[in-house]
């Protein structure tokens, strides 16, 4: 099987919101589609691992924020590199309440779908759970991020709990560069000269080795210390 | 409600072919998105009055061709235009047979993969179906088409059995223009003067009146007359 073929697979990319009675989080996910038109349901992939399943499960609804292409690197890796368990990651946000009560993701974010959670499936690591569309609109500009943009324009990566991640290819190693690439050890983002990080005010061409010590991994947090040059 | 927000979730557009027995047949999907990655699932939303559906239901398996930026409106048009139940749509497809008996359109197509059901979820109108990934690989090079090109660069329009068709939008009359649109009574398809249909030979520019009577739907293929003025 060559697993190449399922990179081809288009995606956005999207916060996914649940909770209820105060407790409230949100996650990164590309795996959303609309399942039906007449009533509007959304189907959603969500790993079982993750605490935003957990609330969901609980709730029985969620709320989907569709990001714009302007969304940076620290906001995704906000909502996708950490655990709701671990810290409260609508506290810094712009959010507000839905007809459902969850929490809606305003910053970066073009518009939003809220939904009750109508029939579940078990899919192993994670659950496909099939939400009826209860209220929707837009609430900003801009191109809807994708998948491909996210990876090829970003830089980005999958978490391991994702649809998508590839073990296999996160463990490839790419060919020689002049200008070594550093990864990080914690969220697996890669350090590109090339590129730079211009969203943190890294330009393309700034050496690893030239970038300020103050400066944190965008997806994760990381510290510079936490990176590793890659082989 | 407002349902312009759930023309923000990005998709890409692919063949599902399905059957047995000698008894085969495939259908445009946009709803499709990998579940898990180990093992490698995949979840499609189906019309219960497709075909391919019944296929499915059947067989217990299914393929996915992803299709390039490079299919032309007539190769779209006859997939997601026509029923299987009335014409042979894999007739004059290049097609190869997967290991699970189910063939694999190589037809504009970037890549395929080909799928075990393992669940299915009822939706009312549609069938979610989640497969377990057996066979997975690259046939042609070129950009994953996705639902965004299809519509805005090549002037596609939805059919009455997707997940992601708008009755009111179809509904919708646009804007006085000075060179006039035309819709296919039969599949809605638009004419647009300003984009012309170069696939078919049709410069940018041409009005409807000048184009030649020989020419028929990109998408359905109807013929020139059964075109109508749009208001």
């Amino acid at each position: 099987m060559n697993r190449a073929a399922l990179h081809k697979i288009s995606y956005g990319l999207y916060i996914v919101t649940s909770g209820q009675e105060g407790k409230f989080n949100g996650q990164i996910a590309n795996s959303i589609v609309q399942a039906t038109s007449k009533p509007a349901t959304l189907v959603i992939c969500i790993n079982r691992e993750n605490y935003t399943h957990e609330l969901i499960r609980q709730s029985r609804k969620f709320t989907v924020s569709i990001l714009s292409e302007a969304a940076p690197m620290t906001f995704i890796g906000l909502f996708g590199f950490k655990s709701g368990r671990d810290v409260d990651k609508l506290k810094d946000v712009k959010t507000k309440s839905g007809v459902t009560g969850v929490p809606i993701v305003l910053d970066y974010s073009i518009g939003f779908i809220e939904a009750e959670v109508e029939g579940e499936l078990d899919c192993g690591t994670h659950t496909v759970f099939v939400g009826r569309v209860v209220e929707a609109d837009l609430t900003g500009e801009g191109q809807p991020m994708t998948y491909d943009y996210y990876q090829n324009v970003k830089g980005g990566k999958s978490p391991k709990t994702a649809p998508t991640f590839d073990q296999e290819a996160a463990a490839t190693k790419p060919k020689a560069q002049s200008a070594a690439r550093y990864v990080c050890s914690v969220c697996g983002y890669v350090y590109d000269p090339e590129k730079g990080d211009p969203d943190n005010g890294i330009a393309p061409g700034t050496g690893f080795e030239d970038i300020p010590d103050s400066w944190t991994c965008p997806v994760c947090g990381a510290e510079k210390s936490q990176f590793e040059k890659e082989n």
